[in-house]
């Protein structure tokens, strides 16, 4: 799943950039927080600090989570069934995908457009 | 500087990721800080929440600022002089590079490599 597996260095950062199309639930603060704090336990990392905010009823939220290994955030806007997350993991036994892929069930999202980019200062 | 500024949609998000090589007071959280606040101020955008979290002398920070427009975050690594940084906005007047700029120059960056990535519903 996570093409930096097969890079043997001390350090790899994944910066995983998903945009959700055709989602549901964008507008349900606790659906959101909920699907943030099982996506960092699904790739296998350490939560710092969850922070969310709700724009109103029937509008978008934002909400980071902090990771002991960087961070996924998420911003929805409902009005347009689409939501962008981005998950940034910078130890090579997290698994950014299962995050994204917890994410994107339980938001009901139809189609899902992932792009990988390699950070970290080994990654130049 | 922003070359979504010349797609005539009604809506689009730029992610700029950038690599901070070279860079000085990274175990410093004040000043961290203060670059994302001002980071913020520069892009044009209004800021929600900031949260950070030092992971003792001498090591990382991570930091993020919840904006009305999504997100600035920040990793850090002062034993590698690199910090990771990521500005999420999603109105076409506020300014990624700016921020960027802001956040390299008040951690005397010695290279940036960026990288620019169009989101929202409207960048398929």
């Amino acid at each position: 799943m996570n093409s930096l597996n097969n890079i043997y260095v001390p350090y790899q950062g994944l910066h995983l950039l998903a945009d959700l199309h055709g989602a549901k639930h964008l507008d349900n603060i606790d659906i959101i927080e909920r699907a943030l704090s099982q996506a960092a336990h699904a790739a296998g990392a350490v939560i710092l600090d969850v922070r969310l905010h709700h724009f109103g009823p029937d509008q978008g939220v934002t909400g980071v989570v902090l990771l002991a290994e960087s961070h996924i955030s998420i911003h929805t806007w409902p009005e347009h069934n689409y939501a962008a997350i981005d998950i940034f993991v910078c130890g090579i036994a997290n698994d950014a995908h299962a995050a994204c892929d917890v994410i994107a069930q339980m938001v009901e999202a139809e189609h899902v457009e992932r792009k990988e980019i390699a950070r970290g200062y080994a990654a130049q």
